[in-house]
């Protein structure tokens, strides 16, 4: 395991990563971390790359994510939204791609509405990508940072069983940490309505279940997924309120939990709705730092992928 | 009065600052002003460290006079404006400002429409605030500039006399400096239509008036606000020809005041609404050097409130 | 021909460059050009510049190649885009660029809809101007990098025959290159349907026809020009579909055309109207070199009129 192992690989799926290369990048991004922690959070390392930042999606935590990511690894750094962008004027993703790649950045962060999305692009454009979020298909650096939180908390993450919760046929967050979780040795419970469960669901998981009881019970990690509530309304529940009855985690729930369980959520939080304020609040909440471990997580991602410090000049 | 006596305060109300601090705050502006004139208008002093620019409402001048002035001090300046945050996806002020925190930012400048709002986050966070404008309530840099275009015009500020003229009930750039102007001498009067005077008033200024002519005559410094037009039709005025024929300053009215007096307005300005496109122009107009200034302020108060330059690495 | 030639002018028609600024701007885009394809991809000429990119009208890829330009150049780079702009507050534009011009940039890169605005925003400030495209009046920076990608390919301009075919009564693009192609010693053809073509044609270009076999014949360089759909429907042409038919280039069509033909377009591409994708995708297509050399083009531009280098400290 050398520090070449990921320079010049896209980011797309956790499915483009081995076991040996997210410890790396999880070791990686433990120094990242100190980095962001000093008075001056600057590494010189990124000095002269371009990177692009194309969120076709509306995004503030990701977007600044990437943003202080990379200018603390002193990247340029170029945003792009859907609204400004030229899109809106009948542009076809593959045509503002190309016009992008001319400009020659040395890696593009891209969020889009359209799963596949970052890959068509990778392929297109031969250029570095990092899936930043897309569709419902995957978003790897999120899976990433849980994955961070957890191992520090933790220690380790083999043999750790988690309950990921809520909406996951519609979660690209669940989906990247069902394929990573597993292939870093953890077991996986998968808990929501039936109706928000993928239909391929039992073999994605380790065990399934409509209980939240009893996705609580044992659980090392509770991951709660947001819920649209937008989309909730229309199809696939009765109402927001029998939601949070049926599938919202309060303190009162925790009761069954694991004296040591840690809680996490990818955010924006839906208070009272998929999780109660005391949950949020509480000690097994490291929510925060997964927001922390996001920067880091995605300095490391930049660094990696781009060969930072390697054939500096 | 030394370089450590700002270091690590907030800046949410100009009741925050002695008339030393200001004093200080001042002074550090004046050297700030000669890094602006220069060719290479760049000092290391803030480099490394993260500035957040979370602009809740709309703004340009107030946006891009912080932004320039964080990035000459050479610091990471990160913008979020409202529209594209994710409080337009249902999460509370609370949990953004402590998603922004989780970052390592080290200095959150906040405008936001609800007055308090920067207070808010800085008691939320713990991490250092400045207050860029909230609601009706204050505006601290703003008053930081007024002060400064008058010092280096009329060379001091104790004993001066100042009328502010306009909606003062609604004016958060009233309200600081009402604050600000008495704590360092001047005298204050506060003039416009009875119904846009706050009912605190007598209370909050030296003098009250309802007359244009009044305050117009006798001051050496003339403050026009920025009147809301959508604002004054809908609710306290019968119309905005009305307006400015009671309250708006223009050449014949400059008859009746002092050789060297100011005019100030904190802009943008409507032409020939509150102020005549005259007056605008007029040698007594400093509004220009207002926003020439507010650069130089902000990058004093970044720079002293982030200690730049004492612990720098 | 020195580095001082085009030192503090401003660039807002191609009308304001001679053939040797041409040709200056051309040979230093060259080297810059090859500054972006290294793995630093950076200068330090323009540190502690402030560069405005006031784009009033949306525009993802002038912006965003203005923007990397500046940061390759080292300068600081300050976007402000119409919709987040004190221009919806009711501000006039002459007030906003005297408020601009008072925070000390050092340059204005301005898109505006009305044709005219670079240069009164000039003439207010008195501060260096970049026209990056005004209205129906011109785009100089467009030509630029069009000259430059023909001179790529042909080794040299002089002699040349263009045609440039689509709605030139409302293209700058058109406009700016009709001025500097002929300047540059190139045989201009204006091709489009009658009622697109300015009554002043006969005047501006070598030649005009309203046949396109005519345009693309003999030709050595075809510029095709974006078609605005929305404007095309309602006024001036029967519909999209007969525009296509009559004016849109594709592959059946360039069989008539000389043997090394280049085709530039613009974008952003309406796909199978004014270009069908085979072409866009041919030999003959040099429009991604076009927006690598925008790129290259800008940089020189923001080098040489701000006289980066020779005053450097």
């Amino acid at each position: 395991m050398t520090e070449k192992n990921l320079y010049h690989r896209h980011l797309v799926s956790m499915e483009d990563l081995s076991p040996d290369d997210v410890l790396q990048i999880l070791q990686t991004a433990e120094v990242m971390k100190g980095v962001s922690e000093r008075e001056v959070k600057k590494t010189p390392t990124l000095r002269g790359r371009t990177i692009i930042n194309f969120f076709a999606e509306p995004s503030t935590r990701t977007r600044t994510s990437f943003e202080i990511a990379g200018k603390r690894l002193s990247a340029d750094v170029i945003n792009i939204s859907a609204s400004g962008s030229s899109l809106s004027k009948g542009e076809s993703l593959k045509d503002m791609s190309h016009n992008f790649n001319a400009m020659n950045p040395d890696l593009l962060v891209v969020r889009h509405s359209k799963a596949g999305a970052p890959a068509q692009i990778a392929k297109w454009t031969g250029r570095l990508v990092v899936n930043a979020g897309d569709g419902r298909h995957e978003h790897p650096t999120q899976s990433l940072l849980d994955l961070m939180t957890i191992r520090d908390k933790k220690g380790s993450l083999d043999g750790l069983k988690v309950s990921i919760i809520g909406d996951i046929a519609n979660s690209r967050v669940a989906r990247s940490n069902l394929i990573s979780m597993r292939k870093m040795g953890m077991s996986v419970t998968a808990c929501g309505p039936a109706t928000m469960l993928p239909v391929q669901i039992g073999r994605m998981a380790d065990h399934v279940t409509t209980s939240l009881e009893e996705a609580v019970e044992g659980a090392d990690i509770i991951m709660m997924l947001r819920i649209q509530t937008e989309r909730l309304e229309r199809t696939v529940f009765p109402n927001v309120r029998e939601y949070a009855r049926l599938f919202g985690l309060n303190s009162e729930r925790m009761k069954k939990a694991k004296k040591n369980v840690l809680v996490l959520h990818p955010g924006p939080i839906n208070q009272g709705i998929e999780i109660s304020p005391d949950v949020v609040a509480g000690p097994w909440s490291v929510i925060l730092d997964q927001v922390t471990n996001g920067v880091a997580v995605r300095m490391a991602v930049l660094y990696l992928l781009l060969g930072g410090g390697l054939n500096q000049s």
